[in-house]
C-alpha cells in the first residue's frame, strides 16, 4: 500500500527502472503558492551524480507538475508530481537477475510477490525516495507559512559523531555535516570504505522548529509514533530516536524529566513531545542508516533456483546512504508535521467556530 | 484518532478515571477460538499491585467479551472487550488538578484540546494498555495458529543489559527479565530507585519466531515502519531499534550484511526485515522507556494559570515502566504482524485462486 | 470492518442476542457538551415496543457512557457508549437456526464466515442500528452548534405518498408522517400488512437545513456519495435518492437546471450538492427501505444442509421497517455531515490561519 | 480526498485543462497480466468525439503505463497511468470564466476553495472518470481471471427504458442500448433535446455476472454500500437503485421476498445482496443521471462578484452524459467487486490457512 498521511496525503508509485517515478500529494489546502523551482531545488539535494559522496549515476530528476495547481496556486484538487527516470542501466543487472544481492530486498520481493522487477531493486530502489523529497517540498511550503521549520543534517558517520548542530553549516556542506569540526574525518571514514569497495553507516539528526503546541492525534497517530514509522520505512534505517533516545532508558526520572516554570520548559529531554502531541520544544530526532547493502568485494547469496552462489556487484552505488538519506528524512518529517497540522484543526469546537462562524 | 491496524484493527477508548477502558478488534477471522482465560491472562501480566517492583494500585482488571463470538468461535463480527475501571482514587489528583506534572502529558493535552480529565492523566493514562494487551491476545492466539510467536522481555534497566535472552525464563521472571545472571542487579537498580522516590528507565526485547517470509505491505505499511508506529506509539518510549539497529550506523556493509547461501541467511543483521517485508528470520526489537516521570522529589513547574510553581507527587507509582511495558510491546507486535498476515493474504493472483477457485 | 467516517469517526460492535452492543465515537471536537438525556431520548425513538406499529419487543435501551466525557463536556477522547441487551429470547430461534430465512442475512453471514450466530440474525439485526442513533445524536448536537439541522419523516409507505412535508409533525406522529392527511392511510396500509401476517415497504424522507457552503471532500468523499453509502447500508434500504433524483433521469436540462441570480439559487432540483459539495440550499434525501423480510406466512426455504424447507416465522417483526429506519437514516445523515464539517476545516489556507495564527 | 477503495485502491488526479490526468491503482496482486490494449479499449468507449450523441471534443486519450509492470505482469507495485491532456480550448471558457454555470460545480468549488480553474470544469469535469475507466479495466481483468463479469448499458433515456436486457447488443450499439427495440425511440430523444439546443437524463443498468457468495464487508463497507458510494460519486448521478429499487419500497414482504429451495434462489428481488453480502445471484443496479447541465439556451445565474448575470454557453457537450456515464459506473462497479474480492480473502480461519499452511 503506498499511501502515506491521512489529510496530507501522498501516494508514490514508479521503480528504478519503469518509466517515471512520482507521487500525487492529496489535501494540499487551496490557496498555497506551488512553486516549481523550490520543489526542484529540494529534489536536487537528493540527487545522484553530484559528489564523490554519492553514486556517479547521473539522473536530471526534473520534477513536473501535472495537476492541481492554477495561477501558481493550489486549488484543492490533488497535486500530481512526475520525474520521468532516465539514464537507467538495465544491463548493469543482467548479470544478478537471478540471484538475491545480500541485504536487499530482492529476496523479499521475490518470495512475497513470486516474480520481481530485478532493475535496480525495482519498487524497492531507494530511487522512490525522489518522489518523497517532491512531495516534502510542497509540505515544507506550507509549514514555512506558520513559520515552523524542518532541518536536517549530518550527525554521525560510521560512529563519528557530531559535537555540534550547525543545520546553516550543514545546508553548505557537501554531505551535509552539522558539525563542521567532523567534516573531515566524517568525509574521510567515507572515502575510506568507498576506497575499499564497501560503505559505512551513519546517523541523521532532524530537527523541528517553532512548530505549534497541540499537533498529534492520540492515542494511534501520535507525532511520535508518526514520525517513526515515516522515519523506519525509509530505506536502509534501522532504529529512530526521540529527544533522549536510547539514553532516557538508562536514565532516571530526576535526570529525565523536564521540569517547567511559568516560561515553559526547562529542559527537552522529551525531544518536544509528550503523550504523542507537541510541546512547543523542538523535535529532536535521530534516524539511523545501516551502511550501504551494496558492495564490491566478492559475497556469498541464494538464487532464484535456490542455489549458494559466489558473486562480485558492479555498477555504481553511494559508500553512504545516510547523506541522501537525510534529505528524505527531511522530507518525511514535513509531511508528518504537514498532516498533523491539517488533522488538528478540527480538535476543539473552539477551532470549528472560528471557521464556521460568520 | 484511536483506529490502529488496517484489516486487523483495534480501537480503544477509555480513561484512567472514566466508568471503564475497553476496545473493539475488527477483521479477526471467523472460525478463531475465542478463550476468555488465555485474554485474562494476558491482560493479568500486565495488571498493576502485583509486585513491589510495579505501582501498588490494584485493579481486577477483569475483560468481558461483549461481543463476536458464537459458541467460543470469533464470528466475523467486532470482538468487543471491557474492562471496568474500579480502585481509583480521584482524589489523588486533587491537589494537582490544575499544574502540569513534568514529562507528562498533561501540558499538552491541555494545550491541545482547552480541557482534561486530570484524573489519573486521563486517556494519556498508561492504563489505556490493558486494553491493547488483551486485542494483542486475540492476535497472539491468531499467530498460534501459523505456530507464529512473539516473545518479549526485560533486556535492560538503568543501562544494566542482559547478556542472554532468555524468553522461557523472562515468562517466569517477576520483572520478566531476559539474562537470570543479570536479574538480582536489575532488580536493584529499580529498588533503588524506588528507595530514593525516583524511577529508571529500561530497555525490552521482543522477538518473533517462525514469521512466514512475505509479511510486510511496502511502501508505506512496511512491516518495520508498522511496528516502529506501534512501539514508539506506547507510553514513555522514547526509541526502536530493529536487528543491529544503533549499531547498524556504526559500520561497514561488510559488517552488517546478511549473506546467504542454499539454505538461507546465515547472519540475520537485518533483524528479519528487508525492504520493509519479513525474510523469515527472527524479528528483533529493542524498545527503549524512558524512566516514570513520576517521582516524588519535589520538582518545578507551571500550572494552568501560567504560574511557577513547586509541588511533590503522592499517590501510588511504578519505578519502572518497561517491566509492563514489555507486555504491552509483545501485545502491539502481534497486532502488527495478525495484520500483516491478513494484509498479504491477497498479494497474489495465485494467493487469490487458493481461496476463490473451486 | 466497522467503522464509519474518517475524522469523526464511528465504530460499532455488537450482535442481537449478544452480551451488548455499543459504539465508540471518534473525533468529537473537544468542548462539546455531551448531554446523556439527549442521547437517550434519540435511542428511544427507535426503541421497539412503543406502538403497534413496530415489533413488541421490549428493550430498554438504556445508554451507558463509558469514556471521552469530563465534567459533561467532550474532551476529544473517544466517546463510548454502551447499551446492555435484554429481553432476547434466543428461543424464539431455535426452530430455525438451521434455516436461512428469506431476504434475511441468514444465508451470506453462513456463506461468508462458516459459522453464524443466529439468535436473531447475529451481527446482522438491525438492533445495531442503536449505536447508530447513539452515535448520531452527539453529531447532531454538534451540528446544532452551527444551527444545522437534520430532520426526517415518513414519506410514502406502499406507495402512498407525502404530498406535504411537515417534519415538525412527524416528530410528534407515532410513525413519523410528514404528511398528516395522509397519515390514517399509510397507517391503515401498515395494520393491514399485519393482520395478513405480511409487511410492507416504505420511503423516508431526510433533510438537512442550513448546512454550510463548501461541504464534502472530492472526488471521492463526495457528500452525495458518502450520504449514498450512509444510507444504503441501512438494513433494508435498496435506493437512495437525492434532489430529483430518479425523475432527474426523465427531465431535460432545461427543466432539471438550478438557475441562480444574485440572490442565490432559483430552484434546488440538485438537492443542495453539485459537484459533490453542499451548495447551501437543503440537502433532500429520498431512502427506500424494503418490506420486512419476516413474515408469517409459510415460505420456502434452503437449510444448512443444503435441502429445500418450509417453514412458518413466529417471533416479534416490525410491520415496517421504515419507521423506525426513519431515525436511523437520520442518525447516518447526521454523522455523515458531521465528519464532512471536520473535514472540510483544512481545506483552505485561510481556514488554517484563523487556527494557528496568533 | 481522491482515494477510492481500501485494498484495491485508486488515487486520481487531474483537471480537464491541466497537463494530464490518471490514476494510480495500488494493491493489484501480483502476476496478474496487465493489457494495454484491453485497458486503452475500455478507455476508448468513453472517449468524446466518436458519436454525434456524444460532446465533438476530440481527444486521443492514450494511457501510458508508467510503473507497476514487468514482462507484462503486475509487480505488486502501484500501477501509474497516465493520459495527457490534448485539443483542450481554453479559450471556450474565457466568456464564462467568473461566472457560475448553472447546476455545474462552479459555485461549489470556488465557496470551498476560494479559487477555482474555471477550464473545463477543471477538477470536477466528467474528463477525470477517463481515469476511472482505465483503472477499472485492470480491476475487469482481474475479475475475469475468477469468471467475473461487469456488463452495462443503458436501460432509459428520458424516461423511455428498455423492456429487455442484451448486454451484448450494448456492446455493439452506438449509444449502448440494452433493448434494440427502444434504440430507436431512444436515440430520437437525445437528438431532438440536442437539436434544441438542450439535454436530456438517463438510466444506466450495471449487472454483475458470476460473483462468488460472500463478498461485502459488514457493516460499514458492505456491498450495496460501497456500490452506492461509487455510483453516487459519478458526476450526474442523482439516484441509486439495487435490485428491486425504489419498486420495493411499495411492495408488501410476500412480494419481495425471495424464498429458495435446495438449488438455490428463487427469485432476485434483492438484486444479489443480503446482509451487505453478495448472494451469488447477480447484482442488479439502475443508476440515474441528470441531463448535462450544459445547454445552449439562455440562462440566468450569478458571478463570483455576487451579480446576476444572464448568458449562453458555447462549446461542445454531451446532449446525454447517461451513455459515456454508462462505461464509468461499469468501471466503478469492476472496482467496488476486486476491492471485495481482495477484502474477503481474509474472512475466515480457513482461507487464511489456504495460503500460509505449507
Amino acid at each position: 500500500m503506498n499511501c502515506f498521511g491521512i489529510k496530507f496525503r501522498i501516494t508514490t508509485f514508479g521503480e528504478s527502472h519503469a518509466n517515471a517515478i512520482g507521487c500525487i500529494i492529496d489535501g494540499v489546502p487551496a490557496g498555497l503558492e506551488i512553486d516549481e523551482n523550490y520543489i526542484q531545488n529540494e529534489v536536487d539535494k537528493r540527487r545522484p551524480g553530484l559528489t564523490k559522496f554519492a553514486t556517479q549515476r547521473k539522473e536530471n530528476d526534473k520534477v513536473q507538475i501535472l495537476s492541481g495547481v492554477f495561477n501558481n496556486l493550489s486549488t484543492g484538487a490533488p497535486i500530481a508530481l512526475l520525474i520521468f527516470n532516465e539514464n537507467q542501466k538495465s544491463s548493469d543487472y543482467e548479470d544478478i537477475k537471478s540471484l538475491f544481492r545480500p541485504s536487499h530486498a530482492d529476496f523479499t520481493y521475490f518470495k512475497k510477490y513470486a516474480i520481481r522487477d530485478y532493475r535496480g531493486g525495482g519498487r524497492s530502489s531507494a530511487r522512490e525516495t525522489a518522489a518523497r523529497v517532491a512531495a516534502g517540498a510542497i509540505a515544507k511550503k506550507l509549514l514555512e507559512k506558520f513559520n515552523i521549520h524542518v532541518k536536517s543534517g549530518i550527525f554521525a558517520i560510521g560512529g563519528i559523531e557530531a559535537e555540534d548542530l550547525d543545520f546553516e553549516y550543514a545546508n553548505g556542506s557537501e554531505i551535509f555535516v552539522l558539525d563542521k569540526l567532523q567534516e573531515d574525518v566524517q568525509k574521510k571514514v567515507i572515502l575510506e570504505a568507498k576506497k575499499d569497495g564497501d560503505s559505512v553507516g551513519g546517523c541523521v539528526f532532524v530537527k523541528v522548529t517553532n512548530i505549534p503546541i497541540g499537533l498529534g492525534e492520540p492515542l494511534y497517530e501520535k507525532l511520535d509514533a508518526m514520525l517513526a514509522a515515516a522515519l523506519m520505512g525509509i530505506n536502509g534505517v534501522k532504529a529512530v530516536e526521540i529527544g533522549e533516545g536510547v539514553n532516557a532508558s538508562k536514565l532516571r526520572g530526576s535526570q529525565n524529566n523536564d521540569q517547567m516554570n511559568k516560561n515553559g520548559f526547562m529542559s527537552n529531554h522529551a525531544g518536544g513531545i509528550l503523550g504523542g502531541i507537541s510541546t512547543g520544544m523542538d523535535i529532536d530526532l535521530k534516524v539511523h542508516f545501516k551502511p550501504t547493502p551494496s558492495i564490491f568485494s566478492e559475497q556469498q547469496t541464494q538464487n532464484e533456483q535456490n542455489e549458494s552462489v559466489k558473486f562480485s556487484l558492479k555498477g555504481r552505488h553511494d559508500p553512504c546512504i545516510a547523506i541522501r538519506g537525510s534529505v528524505v528524512a527531511n522530507a518525511m518529517v514535513s509531511l508528518v508535521i504537514a498532516d498533523m497540522l491539517l488533522l488538528n484543526a478540527s480538535s476543539t469546537l473552539e477551532n470549528l467556530k472560528k471557521i464556521y462562524d460568520k
